[in-house]
């Protein structure tokens, strides 16, 4: 490895660098046997002996480097033996909505929400989520961690919200305030269901795409609940 | 407002400072009405005259300042009208169990979840919270900010947790990995429900209190949960 590559890749801390490029980035042992388990495709891995001698199979390109090494490049506060250059996936065609329950987040903004949100749809099954261009964006190296390698089985698309609800038939379902109660509702599995921003919730273009508002229960003083607690809140209460 | 001032006001954002201090710091307008709206007792309230202009009673001691003073007083990104000094409360005995469902956090570390589980628990009627001493404390900002103004209203007490589960009458329910599941389980409303570490769960001290131990099925892929995530679908299944 040069000093170019490691410039390379210490600027992916930066939003504008991991925004542009084809590539991300995954760190530790136990994300990248997933990835290596996955259909995702490993650019390069940088690895210290010790991760390198405990694989038996390995098919991608590796380098070994040392732990001083693997310090410079990670992002992480306690590097951990491996990091791998992956292949950002992108879609050819929207996402078919036929079949499948899907998410929708409506300008979600923190990052650590959106990556938590994915993980619980991964707890609950479901395989796909749509976001609006303003929400954290999958590739943000804080909402991939925040999933847990749930990214790797559900997929995030990015799509105008609007053109979205306005094409199809299935039933969409909105987290509000004011709606019916979640626990008294069923949803349909081949719905959508929007997720608004933490303090302003669905807006107002979105709000008429809404055919079936349903509601936690508040039961005690809160104003409202974290965008992620109330989505898990939701996916569970239809188990 | 002198440079001293300003400076113990800006030495908030270390941790060692708010950690040793009897008050802490509240900021924005719509947290200092529910905050003058509640028994908690204020120290001194700086704000600017857009803010006490549009007061009709304030009782607080209180200090005309710019935006610009505010701006360099404020832990916000965008300082808005008005930062408080609070006085922390003490609370003289521990928590009463009786008559109530107490949360206990077993070594949350990360200051986010501790405070949404906070307002989750406020979400659901929850009045205390009893957390170990490793766990994010309640008057670490980013916990307070988390709570979106809901540690007003739930109580949170550091204890010895193997000390407070061995000296009681009532159920203890743990949220782990493999246990009853929750929506066949009926926790009994005089219960204290354990909370475990977001990476490693509940502590092998803690376990052998556990004589209820639930879990939330899980139909996807996902290895665990968010802990705020997990809270709130444990207290939402109990509705």
């Amino acid at each position: 490895m040069n000093n170019n590559e490691l410039k390379y890749i210490q600027s992916f801390a930066h939003k504008k660098h991991w925004d542009q490029e084809s590539v991300f980035i995954v760190e530790g042992p136990k994300l990248l046997q997933e990835v290596m388990q996955s259909d995702w495709v490993i650019e390069k891995i940088f690895a210290t002996k010790e991760w390198l001698d405990a694989q038996t199979v390995l098919n991608a390109p590796h380098e070994l480097i040392d732990d001083i090494l693997l310090g410079r490049m990670s992002q992480l506060k306690q590097p951990n033996q491996v990091l791998a250059l992956v292949h950002k996936k992108h879609d050819a065609s929207p996402l078919a909505l036929q079949g499948q329950f899907t998410l929708v987040l409506d300008g979600i903004q923190d990052p650590g929400n959106v990556g938590t949100i994915i993980r619980t749809a991964d707890w609950f099954g479901i395989k796909q989520i749509i976001v609006s261009a303003d929400s954290a964006q999958l590739y943000n190296p804080k909402v991939l961690q925040s999933t847990m390698g749930s990214f790797l089985r559900v997929k995030v698309q990015v799509q105008n919200l609007e053109e979205t609800l306005s094409n199809h038939l299935f039933p969409v379902y909105g987290a509000l305030l004011n709606g019916r109660s979640v626990f008294e509702t069923k949803m349909d599995k081949e719905g959508l269901l929007v997720i608004g921003n933490e303090s302003k919730g669905i807006r107002q273009n979105i709000m008429p795409f809404i055919k079936h508002p349903i509601t936690i229960p508040n039961f005690g003083a809160a104003e409202s609940l974290n965008a992620a607690v109330a989505t898990g809140i939701i996916l569970a209460s239809q188990k």
